[in-house]
């Protein structure tokens, strides 16, 4: 059996997601199955490195599947970018090791969040950004930046309840860019809770409009409490953008 | 009788261009006045600097209409944007001259194009670029657009039939920048005939490519035929940027 790595950007915005939901066809992985399907003439189930959300985009999503197929990896991805819609697009296709999983074995992904901080919006942004028109203290953000930074339990800044699972993670990277009215807010960490990224980020504008005070970040990390941190930033501004692997 | 400039950024995709067409919802012009109108209280037509087809992007089209209202421009903006579709934004409202006309007085204009110069496709670019895989020689394309510049008949490189009217008009800069797998071909120039950009940005892909001879430029000035000039790039990967007024 080859074992086949796939690296996928996608437009998310039709999207239900990355997860394959019954027969439906607007997932990710359930438009991407199908056409595998087809091209090696038996049934084929991906495994992602993650889900991303409704309307969440990704520059670098990974997957995996085995397959009998002796069809070249060139071929693949021609066939594959051939009949995938438009706004999903298979960037490289690779052979990879037997035991290679794409979930199991991701150590790190990197998530980018875009904000459009201007009081005008823009026609050209709207679909990939958080249109957010209060000024901002960019120098408060970088502090709540520094202060989410390192090991943490993140339960209370996702939107998970109680779990078995440790909620623990570690961020090694959140930093903020300004391009023009453009703000992109890098996080690379080992792992990330269900919405925890958006939930980061609304928190963070939070502190940086002047509508929530720094030591919050304290308090949420030690109280738990979901509805003292920021809002849930809307799906179209957040990008997958890396998962990285041994 | 006020006479208000508007700044307007649009995202093309969903429209039959700038013209109004009767009474087709399907124009950028047709929506704007529709607001306009309903702010006033009274029919609005606005004057633009000039169409831009079906399909083309604006970040800086300039328009403007006359009215006996008296609201603050600060509140036209507001009113605008709360009320035009989220691929519609007026940027800016400002009160105008009282001879100043949006298309009369334009002296020059700036238009991008881009392209997508890679094997793969891009699922972000893809609405605002044209994929165009093949490689492409950037020195040929320097020494044609050093061909373009300057004043000449540009007949040959537009979708006109013959014209009664002067077909002579000044390219003032052409060039190109590269960024990453993105081309952006900037035009710089006094006025341009009917699909002109997009015919030159046609003509100079198929130099790159090596389809056509550097030479077939001062050919088709001399014979003014259009079937000799490159194709028409689609209309997805143009802007209209800026528009110069004294």
């Amino acid at each position: 059996m080859r074992n086949i790595k796939l690296t996928i950007e996608y437009d998310g915005k039709k999207y239900l997601g990355w997860q394959r939901l019954g027969d439906s066809d607007k997932t990710i992985q359930g438009k991407i199955e199908k056409i595998l399907t087809k091209m090696t003439g038996t049934e084929v189930e991906i495994i992602g490195s993650g889900r991303t959300d409704s309307g969440t985009h990704a520059r670098g999503q990974i997957a995996n599947f085995k397959t009998e197929s002796t069809l070249p990896t060139a071929e693949m991805l021609t066939y594959l970018n051939n009949f995938l819609p438009r706004d999903i697009v298979v960037k490289k296709v690779d052979e990879a090791a037997e035991r290679f999983h794409a979930r199991y074995n991701a150590k790190a992904k990197k998530y980018s969040y875009y904000v459009w901080n201007n009081p005008i919006p823009s026609a050209f942004e709207r679909n990939y950004s958080f249109h957010y028109p209060q000024a901002l203290n960019l120098d408060l953000m970088e502090q709540a930046c520094q202060k989410l930074v390192g090991e943490h339990d993140f339960i209370g800044f996702s939107a998970l309840k109680k779990s078995k699972k440790s909620t623990v993670r570690t961020i090694n990277e959140l930093s903020i860019e300004q391009e023009g009215a453009l703000l992109h807010i890098t996080f690379v960490g080992d792992g990330f809770l269900h919405k925890m990224v958006r939930i980061l980020t609304g928190t963070i504008l939070e502190i940086g409009a002047g509508e929530m005070k720094l030591e919050m970040i304290d308090q949420i990390f030690a109280n738990q409490v979901r509805s003292e941190a920021g809002i849930t930033v809307p799906a179209q501004g957040l990008f997958l953008d890396e998962v990285y692997y041994n």
